[in-house]
């Protein structure tokens, strides 16, 4: 009997087990709350407070380039636009970073065949000599051969790395790309280069707008003036290089450091109604390239976290937990407002119950992957299943790095997720003047809101959290 | 007997009339010159002399503004290359045009949501006092309702007026597209506006290169500031517009007249073997506009008639008649190469035996039309049928104008044929920046050069001519 009772008693837990999906200790969303979900999740499919936030944002604010007069005026319209949609707090951090400006920049070969070709500096770029700097060209296929060159062959030249991106869903060639781009700019200044140029870290082979970004600058001591080709003059620069004549190009790029600009990280909260001072963390970042009106970089990040939060503060009730839309300072030139945040709130990592950025364009979103605590695995199923019909696949084999900002809480310990967006267009139109509004698809953004919605509820009601301490998944190889 | 002979007589005739194709006193290609062309069409589908052509003109000059440097950097060329080709004649013939110089152009939404706009100013806009020029905006649907619009809500105004083209083969949006550009500046002028923008005549919605072209100003005392806005950025004004609030605009355009200036149409030949006085003439413009580097528009256009004269003149011997190309001048702003041309040689146009220009980019030619003699239109079916396995349909329904310049000497009475390009994309690339080298398919180039190689050869050696004369033709209702 006995015996038989105890195999009774195991076959009810392991039943148990299967039917909530989780062990007793394991973290589990309550049914009530998957089911709410599934109808947000429904609504916001078919929901527009999301397009007409970054419509509005690009709009009426337009390019939004970190310190200008334009991103302060981002972060006015911002708090103005966040307390209209009624959120329970509107508030500002303080972001502190270099302020680098740019006003004017030209190119042009100067022999063997002169002509204007289509350029843009590159974020901590030193502006050129009043009047511009001309020298001969040193063209390599790509940065590994610059690394490789002898400096005799580079010093007093201007460097021209090539690069080739492939269109991609995940965009992974962008790593190859930003490293030409970031660490290409300072091999070259190392090695005595007079100036850096780069064919555009994009794939847009047939549009003449080139593609700006960071360098790896850390200080205005070693930079030297630092620029892109769009794709179609690269291949122009490159057929002039070919023809074996020496190659003189003229840089005239009027950019450069002044001085400490203090932005804001602008913040919107959803308070939770049993545990306000534990926090889903959402969000995008605010500023932009000054190229394109930043609609797929980064309006729609932060209105499809704005959207995502909204939704949720229109329910019936608040959610259990605190939803926090974050707008990041200054995301573009090195993760600022995101750092800031991170220096700012790492003690607090414990009460992050689980957040993630969107700052990948305006795709769908068709892949979640997840760092979490073991005990968590099942409620991210449990998410998963809420997000599998709006074409989300959960890969449970990668780890989920919080997005471009967020990775810095993530890298406090805080739990996070990687929602991946179809990002097949994205290096099209990424840091170019073709960042505009006519980019988003409403009803591909309105997905990316009904999976923002449905997994912030859902993590906001769960019973028990994703892990998040202090140090927590230090290392799990995200990448974000 | 008798009555049986006749019949037989008769049926023999109609026999042979079925089997030329031709009655008695017919224009005929000989056999001999239709199996010549149809090796010759073969050879030209996988020769890349054209290709070659423009892929040298736009890398080793690039832009060719008319009457800038690098126009005069384009006639050298040119002569050289002609030269290098071996032709058997290459001169020039002077041409004299008002200078119209571009410096630098910017515009910016002033209020109420002040940012950049990706603008253009047109040819023959006038400049904006220095500094620019700032004033409220009055925006209409289309050209109409600019017309029937009260003066009085547009004087001291800046106009802007919308266009939406559709990308179609046979591009005809354009008409209605380049009206608004061409004759829209002039009536905003004449009503008082202080300066006229429009959204660009282009069929690309999410570039942000506006396309330029010339405007119907006639002499600097009539002409305003006038630009066009990218598609995005017009899109971005209109929903500016929308929001009701006033806008208003500041317009900085560094352009204008400047004097007179003599350029060169240039001009090679294949001496005819037995009629070198009576000229197959086919040709393209060399100038351009400065946005892009003229491939489409039209280095292909140029190399397609070079590519197809040096093939012809590679054959065993020289054709009987001969072949002109003819790199028209500025042709962007107003035909003024094929205008001076027409002036030059009207009273030769009876030697004229045939002529056409390419200038709609280097989609493959998908239909032949003709304005001949009606004793010509079997031989122009007999260069049908040497084009239709390329892709050719020859509609007898429609007139052939002859291309843009070579309008002129049809409108003098030239026989005249229209090879209609596949222009779905033209539209996306015309007169602006993405005007490239990467646009042009080295494939479709060569079925360009084909055609003008096989139809130019077979009028070279037909037996007759195509009926020009001078006045012929006046009303075929032609629109090239």
């Amino acid at each position: 009997m006995r015996h038989t009772v105890r195999l009774h008693a195991l076959a009810a837990c392991v039943a148990l087990a299967f039917s909530a999906h989780a062990a007793a200790r394991d973290t589990v969303i309550p049914d009530k709350a998957v089911a709410a979900a599934t109808a947000l999740r429904d609504r916001a499919m078919n929901d527009i407070t999301g397009y007409d936030f970054v419509a509005g944002l690009t709009t009426e604010v337009g390019p939004r380039l970190a310190g200008s007069a334009a991103d302060k005026r981002g972060v006015e319209w911002t708090v103005a636009k966040f307390k209209a949609m009624g959120f329970d707090k509107v508030y500002t951090e303080k972001v502190s970073y270099p302020l680098w400006e740019r006003r004017s920049e030209h190119a042009q070969i100067v022999a063997p065949y002169p002509q204007p070709l289509a350029v843009t500096a590159l974020g901590y770029s030193a502006g050129t000599p009043a009047g511009g700097l001309t020298a001969q060209v040193v063209a390599f296929d790509d940065l590994a051969a610059l690394k490789a060159a002898d400096p005799a062959t580079v010093k007093g030249k201007i460097v021209y790395v090539s690069t080739h991106m492939t269109p991609q869903k995940d965009g992974h060639d962008y790593g190859m790309g930003s490293a030409t781009r970031t660490a290409g700019a300072v091999v070259a200044a190392k090695m005595g280069a007079v100036a850096y140029l780069l064919r555009s870290a994009g794939t847009d082979p047939h549009s003449r707008t080139p593609h700006t970004g960071v360098t790896g600058f850390k200080d205005p001591a070693e930079a030297i003036p630092a620029a892109a080709l769009s794709l179609p003059d690269a291949d122009q620069l490159e057929r002039v290089v070919k023809s074996g004549k020496p190659v003189t190009l003229k840089l005239d790029l009027d950019v450069g450091f002044k001085g400490t600009y203090q932005g804001e990280n602008v913040i919107a909260e959803v308070t939770g109604r049993k545990h306000p001072d534990e926090v889903v963390a959402i969000g995008g970042h605010l500023d932009s390239w000054d190229l394109g009106t930043g609609a797929i970089d980064d309006g729609a990040g932060v209105a499809i976290a704005a959207a995502a939060a909204k939704l949720i503060k229109d329910m019936p009730q608040r959610p259990d937990r605190t939803i926090r839309v974050i707008a990041f300072a200054n995301e573009e030139m090195g993760l600022w407002g995101g750092r800031a945040y991170a220096d700012a709130h790492a003690k607090e990592v414990s009460t992050f119950q689980l957040g993630t950025e969107s700052d990948f364009g305006a795709g769908r979103v068709w892949r979640m992957t997840a760092s979490v605590k073991p005990e968590a695995r099942n409620a991210i199923a449990q998410i998963a299943k809420v997000l599998e019909p709006i074409g989300v696949a959960y890969d449970a084999s990668r780890p989920g790095g919080g997005g471009s900002d967020l990775s810095q809480m993530h890298a406090k310990g805080m739990a996070a997720l990687s929602l991946t967006q179809d990002g097949t267009n994205y290096f099209d139109y990424h840091h170019n003047a073709n960042d505009t509004l006519d980019k988003i698809d409403p009803k591909d953004l309105a997905q990316n809101v009904a999976v923002y919605a449905a997994f912030a509820y859902m993590a906001a009601q769960a019973d028990g959290n994703f892990g998040s301490a202090p140090g927590a998944f230090a290392n799990d190889g995200a990448h974000d």
